[in-house]
């Protein structure tokens, strides 16, 4: 059996990282930042558990991908750049494969984001994946959740329901082929962070937040911090290559309710509509306008005649459900 | 059931934060913090398991002050000042009488070190609390285990082995007295964190790190980081009150093996002998001069006639163990 300080040696340490904001990483009591001059730090934590938040049987290589994507997502919704993240990990056994797989898909995306792992902990219990992501951005520039006003333009980025239609698989609730299934589960289990989008959006973009508990429900976040209400065009989210071809019904319900999408949902003056556009393309990612911010409280939904859709929706909560 | 964001909101939010530093808070996809112009970030994170690190039938109060006095030991041993903390939270269910209790515990050792909860995760699963913390400290100050020179004396503060004892006797492994057990068992349950001692240390220690596994196991990794040896006096240990009445055995075993007493140890020229002393008294914490860093690899431990002493020793590792 392997123990804990081979684990993180063998697995996670990096010889030597290459970023002087970073003087000092993996292997003492805490790891030093320098963070850069006149910049401020963005902080976000996500806990993973197994069986909530992943299948118990989870492939180690995407679960690693997604335990540091649903964070990465966290600082794309401030507008943040990446600069390092902890680790910590409750694992029952310290199995070589699973550990080789799981540091391998972690270090990948980290790698690709330039996001270094810089600490952490390891112990036995119950699988458990705790994250905490550190990123940088100017004073002032953050997309924060309180900062939507009236007659901004509401945009989504990517598609929505395509990782939602995956559980559907999973769960049987919908049929679909083995081909469309694989689609669909890849936006389950290795979402992509919209870090470059998030810091384009710096100075055009008024409020933003990552969708991990489906679109309605987040979007209610920036509804009440920001005491406005909302029209969306149902009709008009952008619905997942693989939930395209499914009934309005299940299209209406699943861009609006899904859940594991990490897009971005934010607000932007209708005077920016182009700088959005711009902004998009040069992060290559596609954008729709899904509505509006209104005076007011609460969410309308509109079909593209302007009639009300009556819709339930709501977000998930971990404590809510059975 | 409360919701997730009833559950921080009611426990764990405070109304606002009196630091500059802080800029957001609880409440958006990441905190944001303004470090202080010039200064480093420390930062560590520290998962505890239930069953592992603690009894599940924890008294919740002294848990949460046990889950970031931990946390806040790693800042004491880097010399940091404390600053902030995130804190993702598993829970089996939202028990508000635990909740209520835990984050009391929690928020009163916050409050007592000026470090601000700025946000986290709660979740369902089985008890699980990770906490990441910051702190500040002038760059090139820091206490860093690889930083401990030959000829070096080195000092452990307060006592060791109480909470060691405080086990033994759950355990049955030694008979105590009610009373006896309660004063050991305070050490185990509530540690207090050494943070005026680590910053009073700063430019007077060369290395330093909290014991959490036991003092010999812990004091392995200076010697390895830093490429020495060292000998120990081991009935200089300074044994806790309750272990001190103990047989010189146990003493010895337990001042050296017993894990959970997060105290600094640390190492300083012997020409700063009387700055040691003065920082310790500055910090109101007694700290005893217990042996030296030689030149070579390993650890030698001597009585006090100078004979060497053969005791098993070993550092804990939750996956080493069965």
């Amino acid at each position: 059996m392997l123990s804990e300080f081979d684990l993180i040696k063998r697995y996670f340490a990096r010889h030597s990282i290459l970023d002087s904001r970073i003087a000092l990483g993996i292997g003492d009591d805490c790891a030093l930042l320098n963070p850069s001059p006149g910049m401020q730090l963005a902080i976000s934590s996500d806990m993973l558990v197994s069986g909530r938040h992943f299948f118990p049987d989870a492939d180690p290589y995407t679960l690693g991908h997604k335990c540091l994507a649903v964070n990465l997502s966290d600082l794309a919704a401030m507008g943040a750049a990446p600069l390092a993240f902890t680790l910590a990990l409750s694992l029952p056994e310290a199995n070589p494969d699973w550990l080789a797989e799981f540091s391998r898909g972690l270090l990948a995306l980290s790698d690709e984001h330039g996001c270094h792992l810089i600490g952490g902990d390891t112990t036995k219990g119950p699988l458990n994946i705790c994250i905490t992501i550190f990123g940088e951005l100017p004073p002032g520039t953050a997309l924060r959740r309180d900062a939507a006003k009236v007659g901004d333009d509401i945009w989504v980025s990517g598609t929505l329901g395509d990782a939602r239609l995956a559980l559907a698989g999973y769960w049987n609730e919908v049929r679909l082929s083995t081909s469309e299934h694989q689609l669909a589960a890849t936006r389950m289990h290795q979402p992509i962070p919209r870090i470059a989008l998030g810091m384009a959006l710096r100075g055009i973009a008024h409020a933003a937040l990552d969708i991990s508990d489906g679109l309605a429900g987040d979007l209610g976040h920036i509804l009440e911090k920001s005491s406005v209400g909302a029209t969306l065009f149902v009709d008009r989210l952008p619905a997942g290559p693989v939930l395209h071809k499914q009934s309005q019904d299940l299209r209406r319900q699943f861009t609006l309710n899904g859940g594991d999408d990490y897009e971005l949902c934010f607000t932007a003056p209708a005077s920016r509509r182009q700088d959005v556009q711009t902004a998009a393309a040069q992060a290559s990612t596609t954008v729709t306008h899904i509505g509006h911010i209104v005076a007011g409280a609460g969410l309308r939904l509109l079909d593209e005649q302007g009639q009300t859709v009556f819709l339930q929706y709501k977000s998930f909560d971990h404590f809510a459900h059975p």
